[in-house]
């Protein structure tokens, strides 16, 4: 598979995936790895998620900001893995951008609930396969 | 959540699924993710694939061996993450144990083909959530 082809199908599979495992590591080294939905992307350099301040997740990656996002369809033997870092967002700014219908029944404060954050997700490289077929590609 | 039911509930959904997320580690500290069929499990406590030797994925278990396993039904807000280590098998027993029809694809030189090997993930510990509701467990 030629880099461009990797790339462009997977923008298709990142685009109209609602759902992306975030990878991170525990504080001993461990990886960790959690379904959360996928907010935004921008090509395949940023996805945007909304989560809780105060989850284990956040808490890992204000001390190793490290992290893969994964946007698979088993079906289809398909996969994109993108690697790169995390920022935690609490800017009101970054908080309305990606604030959704219904998120008051998580952050009942509304978009200024403390406990209320974006995570922005830069890549630095990536992986697509589609059965026996793959390619690496830089960001 | 109790513990107990987060076990019983992770383990109905270990044994439905047919594919699991294992996370491993870059040699540069980055998680990386990769669907993979299950080929059995024993409770939680193993978890087994078979894959190739010569893969970027084994490689970076021979150096670390650190990993976790992550089931998910995504519709259901349901996910169950174990954590622990994986062990690389290229015994005969084993690589005869986990051979599915169809393999010879894959491993033209069949069952002793030096580039099919069985990866053996031993869980040390757990996380089961359905919607909001979770509990960790050791294992």
């Amino acid at each position: 598979m030629e880099k461009e082809e990797a790339v462009n199908e997977g923008l298709k599979l990142a685009g109209r995936s609602k759902v992306a495992m975030l990878g991170t590591n525990s504080e001993d080294g461990y990886p960790n790895i959690k379904a959360m939905l996928k907010m935004e992307n921008e090509g395949l350099k940023k996805v945007w998620f909304s989560t809780n301040a105060s989850s284990g997740r956040v808490g890992q990656l204000r001390k190793n900001s490290k992290a893969c996002v994964y946007f698979v369809d088993a079906d289809e033997f398909m996969g994109l893995m993108l690697v790169g870092n995390v920022e935690i967002l609490q800017d009101k700014e970054s908080k309305q951008r990606f604030w959704r219908d219904g998120f008051e029944k998580y952050y009942p404060a509304g978009v200024d609930d403390p406990d209320y954050c974006v995570l922005c997700f830069t890549a630095m490289s990536g992986n697509f396969y589609h059965g026996l077929s793959k390619a690496d590609f830089e960001l």
